[in-house]
């Protein structure tokens, strides 16, 4: 099986710690394949920096995606996950609804702790969208920029943990979904801590795509993921004109 | 009060079109500025096609949304609505969301009669995020492509005027939004024909526009409407960073 | 544009300090015209209170309704909306609604700071009917009766700033929507105080109502808003007989 | 246990109707009053109806409500409930309310079958702010008058039949509420025709009633039910001022 | 009427307590026998315990439901409601939905204060299931275990009181449903003290199988609440198969 | 990895059914166990065989469990999952949950084809316990009994594809997932025949709980899934106890 991660930001770094995780759950008969687009912004943060960072990633299903049985969308709020599916012979999988369904496997009720306040609407709304958000208790904020989680001495995990512990005493969760690809790390960690599911959504994803595979299951063709009609886009989006 | 539309296809006799409709009911002392992308796809049918119509949307309010009180988006899925939420001054409305506010004022439940299957569950989508999917009795697609609309002696009017009649016999829907802009001229006539409220977003978008700035209220900065955090796009974007 | 606005208490003070909000926002070539009924009681607090204004707000429209383009009922609970809508010719809107909606088209969630407690079931009831539910935060009460809104020296104004405040921080609002007519002067100074919009329903209800006549859009005669059937009501409301 | 029914519209007729139908269920030490307003209209046929009968209603409850242990408002929308409940001294049930609690009770789902088209949305809203639309598979009208279904010989019944039919085998209901207190005839013979619970809404208010009587149980005063504040009501509802 | 009440514990204590409180409310014609398993779990607490009363209760129904009218589950997580609804000729209440539409009877929105936080989640899922959820406003635990309860002198009843209160506050319930038959001799007192409906199940229950019996309504045999189509168990549970 | 399949009911046949439909997608390095309960019901039709199926579910699980890192429960209704959570190491899967979840990952809506009518509520009523409901354009049953769809020749099969089409055509689902595990053999060829993904539970379910087991997560023990409390069972349940 061969699945493509795209990590949608530009920064190689990110790209690397995403093809980490992914790697440490695969199965071993799976080859993942991590990139990121050639052109866009370095980090998503919010709507307009998701804006700019379609157009890239689904440059990268173009180059990558052929050789593909399936696509992972390396951006907790799964960014430009319709348009991708679109254009995908295979499964495409998002990094946060891949963590919320395999938490509702395995919890009654989950709570989300990502980075910033300003990432909380659109974890939301995608929760909506998906229809679990019934499922989930909070989407908490701990105001810290991804990457103060990185550096040595930092009292980030500890305001992770802090948020943890309040979304498990104060809205009931029993178990956790960390909010941002930079946490995967933490998973293990703050599970053991907190004696509850924690899970993050690269490793999800994996296992999700790789079930897929295995049924032999690709995103429908009808109704909103038909396949784009052809026509001529103009300008520097020229190539990415449907066929 | 300056207006700034943008049709977020590339198609310049739609945008006309668009222009008029909003000329129509534009008050004297607003002055309505209609354009389109630079670049990107000359309709846009499906979340693919939307991917690749944000980027020029926002170039367009670059362009020109220095010198607007307030913009419009002029595509009944409201594409990029939010991005642009995030880079104007002024408020930002979308045709579609128009529509279905203006909607829920004079009925207590409308139907959407929109052109191709393909595009209802985006509209569907957005119905449950604004909240007001339990005012729509139905989301209805008449599987008439918009240029058929404008081609005399078609029987396209017709096929919209079928779903209409379904939408208000079997539905109970008390008023109508049409959900594509190429049908705004239909509007008056359906409305006529079926006495019943038959709504279309440009105008609906127009005075809602014109109430904000007279209200002086303009897009929270709160939440996910932040502005972007200050970075460098890379590539064909770098002139899109956020400073 | 005639706008005839209904203050639904027989409280002229009031009837005249909604006349002002309202002619702050609308038009040059609007016409307001504001009233309260004949008899009734002197403020609406509660179920009660409100049965006992609809006759006389209807009275009001048959009076003056013929004569108006659009009516707007000044309470924040939208007293009689339902039945107004049934009698009039042109749209109805109440300024609960208004303000809801206009919040809703410039933040992803709003709540709302109204009075007394016991206002608030009928107000969460209109958020459900409205469909806009979903769109707010919290509703809040901050235990200061209407009057005492005016009294200078009050500490007032520091509860509404105080509930204002908790809604922004601890509800994750993005906008305030003013839960009655008596705070309508605050809207400015609160909106600059917290650097978020702040609504109040007159004014967003004058605007609403321009945009529905402008497009000549009125209230569906279709489902529950169809005019009354003929018949004779008996005793005191024998001249509200629907003929 | 005294229960005073009110029926809110002012014909005679219809209050031994549903006197009838009160008795037929009622304990042996159950003493059942059925009044009808003084003034008002002689039926309700939707919102405007329903506004002119509130104050008849509360003035019944004013005259006969002291000597009552509980309230029955004897008409399918529950027509000035909210109102009822601030003023009485035991608790209020409407009609429409009882059956759908009741239906509740013995199916997964039921549908309603009523009169006219325009009385549908009224009882919809009225099953979101129950809280049971979720238990209800359908409103459906079979635009029958109500007196057309006491005329011998007519074929109203089997309009009322043909919707009952429809229900079961199209919406999947699994029981019946009748949605008009004329209807209360057809209650058994329709449940022996179609092998299903077929319910009727004065005779489960009855039994609700006299279940809260015993249990001690009264609206609460706390909310939205509050006492009325006291104030001055002017005009002809001066004497309903509350103290 | 004869009404069988079946505690699904092995408890007897708690079967005399339980049929203490329905005796209480019981009409002077009504004969409450109250049974419980031969064999099961001597308490119910969480999904595991429930699912081994299940059998014991259908047992019971098998040798003392045919000369019964109706049949009262007496544990507030409804243990085994539909499977009991499918083999008795009469209707089938359980305590906790008795205890929740009696209390939106006689409030805007209630309360649940229960023993221990790990019955929040069936408790939750009951109100959602019901559709009452929206009339609820929290499910609140007082780590208070069962017997604590009924021990002289202990801070239970106090931990209880606590939760009360703090429903009331903070959660703007308007009313209290006990959320353990354990409870039930707290329901007046605390009534009084806080000056709120306080409801237990167990006499709700009683109140409302006597209406259904008086209405002559019995569950549905349509959908889910078929009659179990015949074939042999095996095993320990061959009595058991349906005929 | 070891994976024990439960299928909840006696027949072994379809024990053997669901065996070889689990090991088709079974990873080379997971070793399947699929068994049935000594005693119980030989098929589940409804709630009340469900009930009597999910003591010999636990039995299994204490005598086979303690070897598996995870159970699958083979019956598309998820009869005991919640009971079988609190007394399992490692995760629980149902065959309904594990296909609807599958299924919002490779469209937007899907419809559930099943056998009987009667088993449709329990069905929906998991779609809103689990949050998917918003995900599910209908259940519908094609009224084929079980054993029918293996009989050659039978009419069976095209009764589901009939139902397939309408669900495709008329309810606009995108997907379709087989609400039966005898059905599971013809997810293939309906996928072929109607160009759409058609999915049974037994599959997903097996990779569902592959991944999850690489990903090292298990039921949380919070709220409702902590293990049962200590206590003693009585009568033919006795070994049953929690210790």
């Amino acid at each position: 099986m061969k699945i493509l991660i795209i990590n949608p930001n530009t920064t190689a770094s990110m790209t690397a710690k995403i093809d980490l995780a992914a790697r440490k759950t695969a199965s071993a008969d799976t080859a993942i394949t991590t990139v990121n687009p050639f052109f866009g912004p370095p980090s998503i943060e919010g709507y307009y920096d998701q804006a700019f960072a379609v157009p890239g990633l689904i440059d990268q299903i173009h180059h990558n995606g052929g050789h593909a049985d399936a696509v992972i969308i390396g951006c907790f709020d799964d960014t430009g996950l319709d348009a991708a599916r679109c254009v995908s012979v295979g499964p495409v999988i998002g990094i946060g609804e891949a963590a919320f369904h395999m938490a509702s496997l395995v919890s009654g009720r989950f709570s989300v702790v990502t980075t910033l306040r300003q990432s909380v609407p659109a974890i939301e709304q995608n929760l909506v969208r998906y229809g679990l958000s019934s499922r989930c208790s909070s989407v908490r904020a701990c105001d810290v920029p991804v990457l103060e989680l990185e550096r040595p001495g930092s009292a980030a995990q500890e305001r992770v943990a802090d948020q943890i512990s309040r979304a498990l005493s104060e809205d009931n969760a029993e178990a956790i979904v960390l909010g941002c690809a930079g946490m995967a790390e933490l998973a293990q960690a703050m599970s053991q801590r907190f004696r509850a599911p924690v899970l993050e959504g690269v490793s999800c994803a994996v296992q999700l795509c790789e079930g897929l595979i295995r049924l032999g299951l690709s995103t429908t063709s009808l109704g909103g993921y038909q396949r784009p009609r052809p026509k001529s886009f103009s300008g520097i989006f020229s190539s990415f004109s449907p066929a």
